[in-house]
């Protein structure tokens, strides 16, 4: 899709060609309701259309490649848009993000091709998952889950390659959720030690039920305060049941780190 | 000064011995009026006492080492407070924390000599001030001062040594302050390369004027700017005019890293 050139002001100009745009977004979830618009406004997706509105001068869709829930944070969400604007895609991260809160940044803009679209093109999403396991919480870092309690990191470690492969993860579903199958691929479950008392999940899948990472992490958080087995995830996983896995991990410890698109 | 073992509930019981008690804390100073109480309630030292205040049932004072300015965090804030509390000093920081708002921890706490003070006593105190030196502001790291212009750091680190020793540093003391001098010693002013866009100035010294930190910050990064060279620095300490200085640099890059006090 090529950009048409326009003569005269860049931001009202209206040129008769509509372009896809592609956008790399970061946020920090605390203040927000979560990516999906809604009936409060304070989302991601809503303060991004309130961004676009005050350019386009008419409220557009702006689509999202994954529904963060309320406090999730991203360091790699991705959107798209339509627009008339002959506006140069380099210069789009500037108009948002001098409309935006200092709590979302565009990092990035690009023409995206006729087929591309952010949600159903993606191929696969990387999570990952904070735990800070000490005595003290930080005050400067907060965006993890603080868990006290004394964990077994090898056991929990034994817990994960359980998860991984094609599985119907209905026990890891959120309640309230409706989608045609519970069935997705996990392709990676991994544990990485950052410091002493700071580790990290991170779980790439081609697709996630709502608060799948969360309830998994919870589930094998559960396994390291000794309250369940990693040899227990298997029979979990197929009680289909949500009642069977173990509590959800608060929001303000998950990251959606990165998604990946097949390449054009 | 020693522990009096109380007999009955350790919250309530009342010792006659009063114990000195001294607190290792942490905070993002974002949403904070600064350090020091005033009318607004919401600083650190007014969220402080309202929480010693539920303990004690009467409002008693928190001393801090240093009055940090609106905007500014504390990595390593010290301060001390009086109470006739039996309390074991490791209760404190999980009394504190569990009535303060999660951007303000109290990381320690132990007892103190009858000399020490916190703000008296202190022999030395590091701050920390962070850059961001690039195009793209982050909304997951909001804690620096974001400088897109590009800046020439060798330059900026020639101007560092300048300001090194005991001098008088009217010239980069805020507005509206009144020491009876403001002649101070400087141990240190480095900078340390975190990345190809992230610098850490880190300063120490025997004590510090208002907005000091940030004012010496401030002239630098116009040193890095072009606007000014290394070696006009001289000129502008012998100047003891505010006038003769550069900018203030933003709070939001200001940490209050340690306090040290001699060895008792």
């Amino acid at each position: 899709m090529r950009f048409k050139r326009s003569i005269g002001c860049m931001h009202t100009e209206k040129s008769t060609e509509v372009k896809k745009i592609k956008l790399l977004i970061e946020y920090d979830g605390e203040d927000f309701c979560g990516w999906q618009k809604q009936l409060d406004p304070n989302t991601i997706q809503g303060r991004l259309e309130e961004a676009l509105q005050l350019v386009e001068g008419k409220r557009s869709i702006i689509y999202g490649a994954g529904r963060t829930d309320s406090g999730v944070h991203a360091a790699g969400q991705v959107a798209h848009f339509f627009t008339d604007k002959a506006i140069e895609p380099k210069k789009w991260p500037f108009i948002f993000n001098s409309r935006l809160p200092s709590t979302i940044r565009v990092l990035r803009a690009e023409y995206a091709s006729d087929k591309f679209h952010s949600q159903k093109s993606a191929t696969s999403k990387l999570y990952e998952y904070r735990i800070e396991n000490s005595r003290v919480q930080s005050a400067l870092d907060r965006r993890v889950y603080f868990c006290p309690p004394k964990l077994d990191w090898c056991e929990i470690e034994k817990a994960l390659p359980h998860f991984v492969g094609t599985h119907d993860f209905a026990s890891f579903q959120g309640a309230k959720a409706s989608v045609k199958t519970t069935v997705r691929t996990v392709t990676r479950f991994e544990l990485i030690r950052k410091s002493d008392t700071r580790y990290h999940f991170e779980v790439e899948g081609t697709g996630f039920l709502k608060q799948m990472v969360r309830t998994m992490v919870g589930t094998v958080v559960e396994v390291g305060e000794g309250k369940r087995k990693a040899s227990d995830i298997p029979h979990i996983i197929q009680a289909c049941d949500r009642r069977a896995a173990g509590r959800t991990a608060p929001a303000q410890g998950l990251f959606l780190v990165r998604v990946d698109y097949p390449a054009e």
